[in-house]
C-alpha cells in the first residue's frame, strides 16, 4: 500500500513548494517507495493525522504516522534498511547533519529574503493572510520591503554558495558519486525557490546550476515535473 | 619505520601552527602511525623532499613522498586501509569535501583576518618579511590594519559558526559519534589560531569550544601538548 504524504500546496493543488516536504519526497523516491500525496495548506492544521506539530511533511505508512522531515528520513532509513541508504556508511549521518545545519542556518534564510513575496503570491487565498502576518512578524518588515533590493543582494547570495559550488564542481553530488539525503536537503531549498519564483537564483554557468539540473533529473524527473520556473 | 612529516614551525621549533599540517598530523594519529616531524619554515623551500609544491605538509613514508594535506589523507586511507577509516562509509568522502570547502571558503579567511598579525609575531625572523609581503599583497592592507577592528568583528565571526555549532551541540563530532577526517579539517583551523594567538575566538560556553576541547583531548592530548594559548 502506498505511503501517504501531506504536502504543502499553493493555490493550485499541484504546486508543491515546501523545502522540507521536498526533502521527504526525494527520500521516499530514493527508497523506491510509492507515495500518494495529499495537498495541504498552512491553515488546515486540523486536517493532519496525529501526532503532528502543525506542519508538513507528515507521512502515514500503514498505521504509523511520522512528522518532521528529519524524523521521516530516520524512519525510512530504519524501516526500509534493505533499500538504498540515505546515509551510506558510519559517518554519513553525522556529516549530513553539518550539511543540514548549513542549509538551515545559511541557505534558507538567504533564499527566504529573496523570494518570500513570491511565496505569498502563489498561496491559496485562505493562506495568504496567515503567511503575511506570521512572516512579516518574523522578518520585521512588509514582504515587499524585504525583497525590494534583492537584485542588489544577489551577488552576495551567490558568493555564499561557494562551499556548495566547490563541492559539486568536482563531484556529481554533495554526497559524492551518488546522491543521498544530504543532496535532498540542499536541493529542497532550491526546489522551494524554483516552485514559486521566477527570480533566477543561479547563473546558468554556475556548477550549482548544473548540480540542480542533475537533481531535477533524478527519479524520472520527479522534481522537474512539478510546477515551477526555469531550468 | 616512522613516517617523516615536514611541519610548519614558528620561531620556536616546536610551535607548529599550519592548519593543513594539523589536518595531516591528526590523520596520521587517527591511523595510529608513528611520525617524526621536521620543523620547516616558509623560506626553506629547497629543504623539502621532491616532489612538492613549495608548501607543507609533505610526508615521506618509506621512499614515497606525498604532498598536500588532501593527497596525504587519500594516501593514508589507501595505504593503511586496514586501520580506522578517515572516511567511514560510501558517502563520507563526498560529504567531507563539503565540510572542507566550508572550512576553506568561510572559516579560514575569517580566522586569518582575526589573527594574521599574531602569526607574523610568532615567525622566525627569516620568515617574517616573506610572510608580511605576501599576506599584505593578498589582503590589500598592512597586517596591523587588517586586525585592528577584530573585537568588533568577533560577534559576526562567532555567528558564522552556526552550522558547526548546531552540529557539535547534538553530536560529539562533526562526523557523528566518532571523529574522522572532517573533524580534523575543521579542527586544523582552530588549532592554527590557538597555536599563535591569545585572541579568544570562542566563548567558553560555546558548544564549538567544548568540541574543540574534545579534539584537543584526542590521541593522548596530542594537539593540547603543542605550544599554544588558552583552552
Amino acid at each position: 500500500m502506498a505511503i501517504t504524504m501531506y504536502d504543502l500546496a499553493g493555490v493550485e493543488a499541484d504546486r508543491r513548494f515546501s523545502p522540507f516536504c521536498w526533502r521527504a519526497r526525494m527520500a521516499l523516491a530514493h527508497k523506491g517507495l510509492e507515495v500518494e500525496t495529499v495537498p495541504w495548506r498552512f491553515t488546515e492544521k486540523d486536517k493532519l493525522p496525529t501526532p503532528n506539530d502543525g506542519r508538513v511533511p507528515v507521512i502515514v505508512d500503514g498505521g504509523t504516522v511520522t512528522h518532521d522531515s528529519s524524523a521521516i528520513a530516520e524512519y525510512l532509513e530504519e524501516h526500509y534498511s534493505d533499500r538504498s541508504s540515505l546515509f551510506p556508511g558510519a559517518a554519513a549521518r553525522g556529516l549530513t547533519k553539518f550539511v543540514q545545519n548549513w542549509t538551515d542556518a545559511v541557505l534558507h534564510p538567504a533564499i527566504a529574503r529573496l523570494v518570500v513575496r513570491d511565496i505569498w503570491a502563489h498561496l491559496a487565498p485562505g493562506d495568504q493572510d496567515y503567511f503575511r502576518t506570521s512572516r512579516e512578524a518574523f522578518l520585521g518588515a512588509p514582504l515587499e520591503d524585504v525583497v525590494k533590493d534583492r537584485e542588489a543582494r544577489l551577488p552576495a547570495f551567490r558568493a555564499s554558495l561557494l562551499p556548495l559550488r566547490r563541492t559539486v564542481e568536482r563531484q556529481d553530488y554533495v554526497s559524492g558519486a551518488e546522491p543521498a539525503y544530504a543532496d535532498y536537503i540542499v536541493f529542497g531549498a532550491f526546489q522551494w525557490a524554483r516552485s514559486i519564483s521566477d527570480f533566477e537564483l543561479l547563473a546558468a554557468d554556475d556548477p550549482v546550476y548544473a548540480w540542480r539540473g542533475r537533481m531535477l533529473d533524478l527519479f524520472g524527473g520527479l522534481a522537474r515535473q512539478s510546477p515551477g520556473y526555469g531550468g
